[in-house]
Formats: structure tokens, C-alpha cells, sequence
């Protein structure tokens, strides 16, 4: 608590500009101006303002300290310094014996450290030579002496300071400077993570070297999008983060529409179901229970589709999270709130007939997205280990090649099935088995310790739905250890197998699918997902 | 790629040395000060050197500028800065002319931010009060200038200057000013990423709260321990990161004694397994496949809690990870290398027979750990989602209350086997349901989506390795949403459960086992792990 000695809450006398993002800043310069402010300002900032007819002194003139070293200490000064950290009461004589005026806001933003390198060419020197020490210097000072001074490094904060200095004869309130301030170490916390994963993971010991994947210290700065009421379990606090700019088409970017609040399941299954059903081109449903897929179909239209990710087993679709690769419509959302209970939809652009009709459960979480580019930027992945964190790029590739690798090709409508269930598999918790035909999963067996047991689960589950096997195809998201796996598939009538391949024993496995008349392809790539 | 044009390599002749951790600071000192190296240095430091007959310069005394604001100031100014920012070679002229001296070599580093506001009536003020605004300016300008300074933050590498310099008359070597002037960024990043943590979760818009869990931003530092051959799958890239002081005990702090590189897979598993086995007293045994715990059992004995949890799925521990409570004897090892393909074993200081006998076994891996707290210092979990993170207090309960909802009390030997039964549910992926008798697992049902599923696979499990359910206990992770449960369970054989309760059919459930003559304790703790 800042005790109400220690800060004081002066009118806003002297500021200091200088900004790299320089949206509205020549509107909040005007302003300030027009309010009878000071303006102090460097380089680029101050010639706008000049340009402007805004009235500006430059830092070296109020230094009195010559510009040198091509900018490198310009406001690295006790005159700027001592303005920004003086304790107004506490410091007024030394301030005013040393020729110290107080500096009273500074609006200060960093160019972004990402801008910097993102150029092909930039090298090690051109990076390092574009990395801020005047800036953020002045902005964990400000942040610091919050007490009495107040620092934006954001322009979506200048109409609310505008807006308290309107109404306030010039004051900035205490609060909003103790919000800021956090801001700005936010800012400066963000900024040198940027630099140390940049420079971390360019250099081995102190030679340059190609870029590595994994910097030798990983920093990660997230912003909170929600606090969640608990997490995976009632015992458990949660809150859900975002990166600053989450892909379009993502969990992260999405608008809820409606319904309950989002709990951690909730959005753990809904990533999930969403990153699946992105895998296919056609109108295509995947309804997700307890983190994997227990229904997934491609239709000739939503409904269709829905109809048929529905029936590989309405049981665990009960409680779901359904997610549409297309903008959901009322007919489709109907048949869904109709028929079962669901806890989460998320489509792209719901239509406002379909908002209308989901609206009618107000419980039901409706979430729209943006639609999505066709290419995914590589993102990491991160699996949480005690005292650790297991860091790797995301598992965006599908396959390496498709090679038949038995007599008989797989037919054209197999061949379609195939890839369907591939696509599936690789969103099940390993060891993942799924059975598929005309597009649908028939049976979904997930997260057994051994193979065999999942095909088990697998057919058991197609069982329970009352889903025929014979034709089908199945996919293996690892390669299978023995024939056994194969000789299993031709006993409930799977006719065509998808599965990395890769095995000591794929020559046993190849024998097994030609003497059961089964067409095979391998993949040349894992998808294991724990 | 730094240019020679653009670097120098004079020898070291002034140095600022200013750090909180003073760890090796006069050796240092003494060293630079028989090199004929220039000391200047602030409070605590230089009067810690003058107490010792070292002579050092006052930072005041250099720049001439008088101590001011209670040390808010010092170092910000030109004098310094520019020492420190300066060209040599390009900037040598308009130094001289402003009687700028060079500093070469800088040695400063932060207060730990933790500490300071560790103590529990630390108020905001006077958190604020204690960040550095100087010594991270330093920091940051001098790694900027790496090409012409040298910037160290940590006492480690102390040895490594004073070795360079007694080598190269007076000279550190550009490869390790520019490893230090990362470290230096990291340094930075992880100082003001703990600030902003701080600061982000004890203020609610500008307003001081008591402290959430969660902070607006969250920013994470972590410390590569290794680049791994690839992640999940072959295509994938990973790298393993550890918390700055990760627990003793943890997979983070293990020592690898021998055996082939972990992989991203082994790493995981090995952290399932650990975690599992730490929740018992008694000597125990974990298996883990695929992370689910395939085989989990206490013996009188390492080798008979292993040989008792090999025996529930023989076929999943083929190639699984092993982790034990109690130091690993010869014995134990013996048994395990000469009977199964093992990844991983891991386990508290293994006795130095022990590790002769796994030696025989070359790529077997070895993990050595220290023997952890019993009490474990909260951690955080997190879940990667597209475009985001979710970020939950991790599971470190066991249950709320144990109570007996049903007219037949456990005896103690079940209630001893629901007990074990349910600290392993607690690790089996959910829907989960664990089979258990005499402290040792029959069957374990990992990964479905619907719970009689689950309970399926684990009656199939135990059947596949020809153990008896007759007598046995069954854990359940949630509640049972339908009597169905009990009902299957009676009929395999199962005398008790543990549940959490909580279903709105609890009523119908309690029925079912009191007409099934089963004994059922409610635990009010529900236990997803997905």
C-alpha cells in the first residue's frame, strides 16, 4: 500500500516524449501542449512535433549535455534522471540546488526487438546495435517513482490519461500510475526476454553460430485473458493466458458468444476438437470428451457431418465440446441443442440464425472464431514436468510420404478413408488405434499402454455403437510391433491399414496384410500425442 | 557476426564494480587491483573493498556529481554511460573532450527481486522502493557495448575473467564478452519478468488487492539443461528447460548416471513415473508406458514391490520407465536388467552395487536423485493450447475427507488397498479407474472417454495377465455418473471403491453398493489428469 505521505499528486508540469510506435502521440503531444505542458522530446519524436508547429525542447538542450556517440547517452543524465526519480517533498532542495526540474510523464515505447531481427540480414552487430538503453532505462525509472510521476508505453493508454488531466486540473490519480507502472515493467520484462531468447539461441558459449531452435534460456511472457473459477480439478486454481498475438482461427483468438464460463476443461477439449476438425478441407465435425476425439466426420454439409461424428458413440458425446470447420447454421445448430447436451460449440462465423437458435440454452458455450489461414505458423509446444518444462516445436506435418506397401493398392474410396483416419489419429492420446470408413470414425480407442489394447478399445467401441467394421480401414498413429495388431484388424473386417511404418518386424507385419487381402500404406512419420 | 572493424581488445584498465552478492568480490578486486585496473565503485561494495585496503573510487568522486535522492542517481549519468557506451576507436575524440574515461569491465548484479519482497509484510512501496534502476541500466548498456566492454553478473564466471586476463595481459576475448553480455540479458530479463509477476498479480486495475494467483502477465525464465534429439516424434524438435532451483527430488534435479541420452519421451514418462511413487511410504514401485502407470505396488522390499508391479501388465512394461522410493539395491537391479527391455530407471541414490550391475547394460538410463522433502513447495502446471497457456496451481492433494457412504465398512485390509488404489488413480490418465489388492495393481483403465470404458479395459487388462479381481478394491478419478459402475464392478469380483462422490445420482451409486454388499468411501476430491 503506498501511504498517502510518500506520494504526492502534482499537476502534470514537464513531459518527456519519445516513442517508437508513434500512433497518436502527435494528438496526446497537442493536448498536453494546449494544457500549458512542457514538452521534452529526442530524434525522431521531436521532429514530428517541430513538423507540427508542437512546440518541443530537446533533451540535449534541456541537459545541457551535447548529443554524442550517435545518440548513445543522450538521456542517460541526472538532469533527465533526477526529474524522473526526485520524491516530490523529499527531494525539492537537492532537485532545485542541482538546476533538477521535475519531469512529470514520460511516454516512452520501445521498437519492438522482433522488427528488429526479422530482417533475413540483420546480423548479431546490426541486433545488438538496435537494442534500447536510453528507453527503458527511463521507463523503469518512471515506473519506479510511480508515486509521483506516470509513464505510458502503450498509446492505447493516452486517452485515459487525456481524459483524468481533463477532469483532474492536470492530475493523474495514483492508481492509474500504480497501473502503468506495472505496465512498464511488463513492457521492459517482455522486451528482454525478446533479446535473451534472440542472442540465446544465436551464440554456443561466445562464438556466433546459426540460429539453434531453443535458446539456452526459454523466456515466455503470456497475458491473462481470464481467470478461471478452478482448474482441472476444484482444488486447483487456474487462469487461462494468451501469447501477445494469438494465431487467428485459435482457442486463444476466440469470441465467446455466449453460454457458462469457460472452465480449464472446457478449453483444453475445445482446443483440442478445433485443432482437429482444421485438418480437413470438406464441411467436417469432431466432438471431444475427456481430450480426445470420440466422434470425428466430414459431410456434404455440416448437418451431415455432425449427424455422423455423432453416432461413432453418442455416449461420450454426451457433455462434449463440438467443434465445425465451418460457419455453423441453424439447422445444424438445432439438430445439436436438440438432440444432446453439449458444453462447448466453436465454429467459424455462426450464422445469426444459429446464434439465435443456441441462444435458447443459455448454458451452452458459443464460441466463434476467424477464419484461419491455410498455413500455420510454426508455434512450440510445452509438457510441463516437475522443476522443468519439455519444450518442443508444435506437431504441424502430417506425413512424410504415402508408399503401398503391400500387393494389393488400397481402392480409391479406401485410399480416402485412409487419409481421413490418419488425420483423426494423430489427435488421439497415443497409443492411438481409430477405424474409419466413408469418412467417419467407427471407433476410437485411445491411450493404452500397448496397441493391441487400443484396437481393442477400438472395436468395442464400434460395438457399443452398433457400427459394422467390415471395409473399413483403420489407422495406427505408431508403427505396429508384431503382425498381431494386423491379423486382429482382418478378424472384425478392416480391409485397408494406415501406420508410420518403421518397425524391426515390418516385413512380419507387410506378410501379415497380404495374406489377409489388406492394402497398407506407410506414412514414414509418428504422431505420438501424450 | 561482429566485424573486427567494429570491436577493440585494449586491456582492462578501469572497472566499475557494484554487486549485491558479494560472493568473490574481493578476491576479484585484489586480482584487478594488482592488474593496475582503476576500481570504481558504490556503497555497500566500496566500502566492503576500502574495509580491506583495496583502492577504489567513489562513482561520485568520478563524476563529480554529488550523491543525491538516497543513491537514486549515482551511476545514471554520462560520465559513466558514456564510459561504458563509448566506441573505442569512433568515439575517442568526443570523450576526451568531455573528459569521459572507458570503462571496460562492469561488474554489477540485482538483488534477487524474491527476496525482497519475501518478507511477508513487505509492502508495495517498499518493493518498489527496492528495484534497481542503475544497476540493470548498467547491465544492459555494457552488454550493448560487448564489442569494447566486458559485463558480468554472476561470481561463476569471475575465475574465467581473471584466467583470460592473466593470459592476454589484461584482455578478455570477444567470444566471452559476448556470452557474458547474453547472460547479462538474461539476467535483466528474468529480474524485471520476477518484478512484473510480482507487481501483476497484487493489483487489480491500479488498486493494490491482496495477492492473486495469478498475475496479468506471466512471465516464465527457464534454463536449457539439454537439446534433445527430437520431441515427441522424429519430426519434432525439443529441448529440455529447468527452473532456476527446480525441488530436490524432481526429474529436473536428477543425475543421469548412465544409459543412452534421455529423449523428450523418456523425460516425460520419467517425471509420471517419479511423481507416482513418491506418494508412498512403504518401498513401491512404479511402471510407467505411454504416461499411465501400467504396474504400481508397495512390497516388504524394492525387489518385491517391482516384481509384484511387473506382474499387472507384463506386456506394457516391456520398454517401460521404472522409478522407485527407496535407493536402488543390487538386487532389485539384477532382477530387472536380466528379466525385461527397461528405458529408464530411476530411484533415490542407488547403491554403488547397484550401479555396477545396471553398468552391464549399457544404454539402460540411470537416474540418480536426492531423497526428496515430504513436504513439496507448490508448483504451477501448465497446459500448452493454441495460442496459449493454461496455467493451474499444480495437484498436490490427495482428498478432501475420507468418509464410508455405504452400510459395510472397508475392513482394514481393504481399506489400506483403497488407499493405495487411489494415490495411483490419481496418476493414471482420465477417465481412470485402478484395480488393486494387496497394495499392488490388477488392472489399470487409463484414457477413456467414458468411464464404463475405462473400467472395461482395466477387467481386461487384469485378465490378460491372469490376475484374480475376486476380493479386489477399485479407485475411480471422478464420480460415477450411473450405478451401471458399481454393478460391473460386483460382477468381476470387487469388495470396495473409492470414489469422490459428488454425481447427482450419488443416492443410486450408494444403493448399488449396498445392495452388491460393497464397502465405498467418498473422498470428496475429484482427480482429472488428461
Amino acid at each position: 500500500m503506498t501511504s498517502s505521505a510518500n506520494h504526492s499528486n502534482l499537476p502534470v508540469t514537464r513531459a518527456l516524449l519519445s516513442v517508437s510506435d508513434k500512433t497518436g502521440i502527435l494528438e496526446l503531444a497537442q493536448f498536453l501542449h494546449t494544457q500549458g505542458v512542457e514538452l521534452l522530446s529526442t530524434g525522431g519524436t521531436a521532429k514530428l512535433l517541430a513538423d507540427h508547429q508542437i512546440p518541443v525542447i530537446e533533451v540535449s538542450k534541456h541537459t545541457g549535455f551535447p548529443e554524442m556517440m550517435d545518440g548513445r547517452v543522450k538521456t542517460l543524465h541526472p538532469k533527465i534522471h533526477g526529474g524522473i526519480l526526485g520524491r516530490r517533498g523529499t527531494d525539492d532542495a537537492v532537485m532545485a540546488e542541482h538546476g533538477i526540474g521535475r519531469i512529470d510523464l514520460i511516454v516512452v515505447n520501445l521498437y519492438p526487438f522482433e522488427a528488429t531481427v526479422a530482417k533475413p540480414d540483420c546480423s548479431l552487430e546490426e541486433a545488438i546495435e538496435n537494442i534500447d538503453i536510453g528507453g527503458p532505462t527511463m521507463v523503469r525509472a518512471s515506473a519506479k517513482n510511480h508515486a509521483h510521476v506516470t509513464i505510458v508505453v502503450n498509446p492505447a493508454d493516452y486517452p485515459r490519461i487525456q481524459a483524468e488531466m481533463q477532469q483532474e486540473a492536470g492530475r493523474i490519480s495514483l492508481d492509474t500510475r500504480l497501473d502503468l507502472a506495472i505496465k512498464a515493467f511488463e513492457h521492459t520484462a517482455g522486451y528482454d526476454g525478446m533479446i535473451a531468447n534472440y542472442f540465446g539461441s544465436r551464440v554456443a558459449g561466445g562464438t556466433p553460430t546459426a540460429p539453434v531452435q531453443f535458446p539456452r534460456t526459454f523466456n515466455l511472457q503470456m497475458n491473462k485473458l481470464q481467470d478461471l473459477r478452478y482448474g482441472e480439478n476444484a482444488h486447483q486454481q487456474a487462469a487461462f493466458y494468451a501469447e501477445t498475438k494469438p494465431p487467428l482461427g485459435s482457442i486463444a483468438s476466440a469470441v465467446q458468444i455466449q453460454g457458462k464460463e469457460l472452465s480449464y476443461n472446457n478449453i483444453a477439449d475445445t482446443d483440442a476438437a478445433l485443432e482437429c476438425v482444421k485438418q480437413f478441407e470438406a464441411p467436417a465435425c469432431v466432438i471431444v470428451k475427456h481430450a480426445n476425439p470420440c466422434g470425428v466426420a466430414v459431410g456434404a454439409s455440416l448437418l451431415e457431418a455432425y449427424e455422423r461424428a455423432y453416432q461413432t458413440d453418442p455416449e461420450s458425446a454426451f457433455g462434449g465440446i463440438i467443434a465445425f470447420n465451418r460457419p455453423l447454421d441453424a439447422e445444424t445448430a438445432q439438430r445439436i441443442v436438440e438432440r444432446q447436451f453439449v458444453e462447448v460449440i466453436i465454429a467459424p462465423n455462426p450464422t445469426p440464425a444459429a446464434v439465435a437458435v443456441v441462444a435458447a440454452k443459455k448454458n451452452v458455450r458459443l464460441l466463434s472464431l476467424e477464419a484461419w489461414p491455410a498455413q500455420a505458423k510454426p508455434s512450440l509446444d510445452f509438457k510441463r514436468v516437475n522443476g522443468g518444462l519439455l519444450v518442443q516445436t508444435a506437431d504441424t506435418a502430417l506425413f512424410d510420404s504415402l508408399s503401398v506397401v503391400t500387393e494389393r493398392q488400397p481402392t480409391e474410396p479406401e485410399l480416402n478413408d485412409l487419409q481421413f483416419a490418419w488425420r483423426v489419429a494423430k489427435f488421439v492420446k497415443s497409443n492411438a488405434i481409430v477405424y474409419a470408413k466413408n469418412n467417419m470414425t467407427l471407433g476410437v480407442g485411445a491411450g493404452q499402454m500397448s496397441r493391441v489394447n487400443s484396437a481393442r478399445i477400438a472395436a468395442i467401441k464400434a460395438e457399443q455403437a452398433g457400427l459394422a467394421l467390415i471395409g473399413a480401414v483403420m489407422a495406427s498413429d505408431a508403427f505396429f510391433p508384431f503382425r498381431d495388431g494386423i491379423d486382429n484388424a482382418a478378424k472384425v473386417g478392416i480391409k485397408a491399414v494406415i501406420q508410420p511404418g518403421g518397425s524391426m518386424r515390418d516385413q512380419e507385419v507387410i506378410d501379415a496384410a497380404n495374406e489377409q487381402g489388406i492394402a497398407m500404406i506407410f506414412t514414414g512419420m509418428r504422431h505420438f500425442r501424450h
